[in-house]
């Protein structure tokens, strides 16, 4: 069987061009940018919670280097470095050629250097770090919420719990909702370009990964403000838009999670540089709510009549009862 | 139960004073020290693979971020921080604290800050990336032994695998032995000291993780020369020496693993400083054999007559056969 040390030289050591010093000693060596400092975060996917045993490598390799740089497009941060740690069952050279394909291909396409890591023997887990650089006083923080700021979201959340509903056999979609929504939860795209397009526009930023409502809890409990969403100007894709069950749809684009999409507030007086962001970028960033004083508190959610809506499921928790 | 972000607010999220945003944002900000760069090391423990179910849960939060910081005093690198990802069948509070309790206990002794993690259900496993700051050109890599230089070592090697052998009933160590070698196992001290007084002293450094022989045998590789280690030169432990089974000695002090001493290189010029650093820390230092060109090739291990002895085990490998 190949050797722990013949996995890393096969499949996860690749020359480096920014780093100092890449795979292949105790330690790899790199600096911020320079006037720059680092964004560091971690996540780690395990089999059986975030994907399921005989899930698709390539897809796999790709979503575990994704839902970590989606932290570094929320923080407004240019990614630049990543660590693996993989716990496998087996030293399966067809799974290890197909992970490492997709973790390399979004790495690539966003100029990541893997840089370091770990394998071992073990119930599947991917444990990434990812390494960013960022101006220190534009980086997109969670504290900077004001009140009288708008809340925006970009793109639209719910199809990934769409896809998900759909594979629980709770809805069917269409084909071509099926593969759109399908794509959107096992092959995000993370936001880095508009993340970095948002220094010093943003006063803060998350990326929805737990679900609307819970992560702009986060930002309402780190800002100490009050949040409120307006629903019916929440976004919704067409596949969401054909969903006929209202309590779905509801669960879709509020707690769904697994978007990857940014929120974020600004003043109102940066609307014309958000929308020219949106327009630059060729992304749709839409208005969805407002920042208050009296916080920190829960996000409220208002309908279309400026009522109250009480939110069945507020996001994905994974220690919560 | 408790939520994933009470467990990380009850147990993990500490102020920060050197970073410049700790836990509680989508990531965590920090720079290198003035001049220097950053050195970073991910290592990933699992139960049953690293540690056995039902470990004390002190000692693996001490050992799992232990055998981080002892890649970076392999590399002369100075702790800074470090991220923490933890997939936890439950949420165990008693557990957490404890875990908690020896993972800061060490963190604090090192000036480590934890500034990021992720908590998950899971099959247990602890993943953690440490980075440390150190001067670009005086860090400690593999690849600088030189045909001609000395290596070293740091204490002794062996006392974790003879702990390992009485767990497994292969030998029987006195009380005091025992509680030698268990804690040589159980809890490490990184060389950290040591690694940062050997920048521009040592040519090439490693830390002893998987097996002496083995991890010197990286050096070989990356330095592109031949090692050859004088085994009556090894220095042992009153445990070791009190082992009556040869075959099992020669294991624990060439391949047993989980040491976490530094071997080195030095050129002969370089003596008198090795030795004044080992004067300075009270640390044992020894001269254990030499680097010739040739390489990259096996670490050679020559016994008293000089005559190459046969290695059985060369050191731990995961996936090895």
């Amino acid at each position: 069987m190949a050797s722990e040390f013949d996995i890393i030289r096969r499949h996860f050591a690749r020359p480096v061009k920014r780093a100092l010093l890449g795979v292949g000693d105790d330690c790899a060596l790199f600096a911020p940018d320079p006037g720059e400092v680092l964004a560091v975060s971690t996540d780690m996917l395990v089999e059986g919670q975030h994907f399921l045993a005989g899930a698709d490598a390539a897809k796999l390799g790709h979503k575990a280097l994704a839902v970590n740089l989606s932290d570094l497009a929320a923080m407004g941060a240019a990614p630049r470095y990543a660590t693996l740690a993989l716990a496998l069952p087996d030293a399966d050279e067809s799974w290890l050629a197909q992970f490492a394909q997709g973790l390399f291909g979004l790495a690539q396409a966003f100029g990541v250097e893997l840089i370091g890591g770990d394998t071992t023997r073990g119930p599947r887990n991917i444990s990434i770090t990812v390494i960013g650089s960022v101006p220190p006083a534009l980086a997109l923080r969670r504290d900077g919420a004001k009140a009288g700021d708008e809340v925006w979201l970009s793109g639209c959340t719910g199809d990934a719990a769409l896809a998900l509903a759909h594979q629980q056999r709770r809805i069917r979609l269409g084909d071509a909702a099926l593969a759109h929504c399908l794509a959107r939860l096992d092959t995000p795209v993370p936001c880095i370009a508009l993340g970095m397009a948002l220094r010093g526009i943003a006063s803060s930023a998350i990326d929805v990964s737990d679900g609307l409502v819970a992560d702009l809890g986060h930002i309402a409990e780190r800002s100490a403000v009050a949040l409120e969403l307006r629903y019916a100007q929440l976004p919704r894709s067409r596949a969401l838009r054909a969903c006929a069950d209202e309590s779905l749809v509801q669960h879709c684009l509020l707690a769904g999670g697994d978007d990857y999409e940014l929120a974020f507030t600004a003043s109102p007086d940066a609307r014309a540089r958000v929308e020219a962001v949106a327009s630059e970028l060729g992304l749709t960033l839409t208005r969805v709510g407002g920042v208050s004083a009296g916080g920190p508190g829960p996000v409220s959610v208002y309908d279309a009549g400026g009522n109250v809506m009480k939110i069945e499921s507020r996001g994905f928790d994974h220690f919560g009862s």
